[in-house]
């Protein structure tokens, strides 16, 4: 299937799911909708955390309509939005056209989704995909630098990466800085703030063999704790593991 | 001599000249100064066109001092500045504490000079050091993704390389994407708009052997074309090839 045609299944509400593994080789993009009164702190806040916030496409006030990683729309072209009111979550739904409004920005960051396909074809195992879940995904206590409104610590993706193959997953991603880059830790999760892996605070847990190394990558859902700290009245997201299907391969991102 | 001791010269105003090959190894930036109004479409501008204005640090408004790339201080150190009113040059100048205000927000921009020592340590001969001359810049007819107020076309650096070392240049500096990374064009010089390399838009002409091909990189003079296209009542930026020199090695910014 073509992103183009995955996306009208979206649009159409009739795929609502997560969408690790979908249209293999595209980038994906989590997202961040806030009214243009805090555009310039947002757009600051990821300048100043490029590795939690690779923004691919920034949309200008009030425009639905992406130009640059896919024709598409904000409003339902991601599988599932999370509506945040003051720093609540409040709902889950898979179409925001009804609350869409004239003075809102959205932000299109990359997804470490996007090079687990290449991980995939350079013999690097992928769990979440080999299970059917979604990454886990985990609160640390790594500081983000804080720009204006936003703070918060950094959310990261964990996969288990057989040992001897730690060292080519980190030179694979490595590559790719507008998808994460390099991991931002590797190993011992309590160094980071991670008290226990099989409770992921985002997604869902997999399988951890023994000879495995639990590998972490700067998250696209970094922004949601700056959400929950800054309570603006209202934030729209996408819903964790529920990406937007670009027209742009992960080739094309390697530089 | 260190970063900071080099800094210390400049602030004093004992050196006041162009920077190429000062503190191998450290980066170097650009500088664009902009009243906060014009902050956002500054910042959203920078995002869309990141090979050519990579941005390495934005202060906060009013904030003289910059925190994240070196210790330093906007007004001063700096060896030379442009004073733009409503888009035209009005001025060069050594320090500007003088017309400092407290709504302005500095943009520092990763430059080329930053890979240049690894393109010497490659064994690729970079000729504006080798003839002790600022780096020739050339505008484009290659357009920049506008935001806002902003738009115009790109500015390059040019350096001619010895055609066998070509594909190591690319290479080389394709690794460096917050200093402008790969070139954006190899070769014939019409192609993208220029006439006649012995007339550089900015800094001066360098000699170019048989055998060498100019290679064209991304410049952080860019913001000025659009500056001047967008008259904005003052901007001030960095006089080109006047670049504060950083604490941040050109390695680190390898990832």
């Amino acid at each position: 299937m073509t992103p183009s045609e995955f996306r009208k299944l979206v649009r159409s509400g009739e795929f609502m799911g997560q969408t690790s593994g979908v249209c293999p080789g595209y980038a994906q993009t989590n997202l961040v909708i806030l009214p243009s009164q805090y555009a310039y702190d947002f757009l600051l806040y990821s300048q100043r955390n490029p590795y939690a916030i690779p923004l691919l496409e920034v949309t200008d006030e009030g425009e639905r309509r992406l130009s640059i990683i896919a024709d598409a729309d904000v409003t339902s072209d991601y599988p599932m939005y999370r509506v945040y009111i003051e720093g609540e979550l409040v709902s889950e739904k898979s179409d925001i056209g009804d609350i869409w409004c004239r003075d809102f920005v959205s932000f299109h960051i990359g997804c470490s989704f996007s090079f687990e396909s290449a991980l995939i074809e350079a013999g690097v195992p992928v769990r979440n995909i080999e299970e059917n879940r979604n990454v886990p995904m985990f609160d640390t206590n790594i500081p983000c630098r804080p720009a204006g409104i936003f703070r918060g610590n950094m959310v990261v993706s964990m996969r288990p990466i057989p040992h001897a193959l730690v060292p080519r997953a980190v030179a694979i991603t490595a590559q790719m800085p507008r998808v994460h880059g390099a991991p931002i830790h590797i190993g011992d999760p309590s160094i980071i703030g991670i008290k226990d892996l099989t409770q992921p605070d985002y997604g869902e847990a997999v399988t951890i063999n023994p000879g495995e190394v639990p590998v972490f990558w700067p998250c696209g859902v970094t922004p949601q704790n700056a959400v929950r700290n800054a309570k603006p009245e209202i934030c729209i997201t996408h819903s964790p593991g529920h990406m937007l299907v670009t027209d742009i391969t992960n080739a094309s991102l390697r530089m």
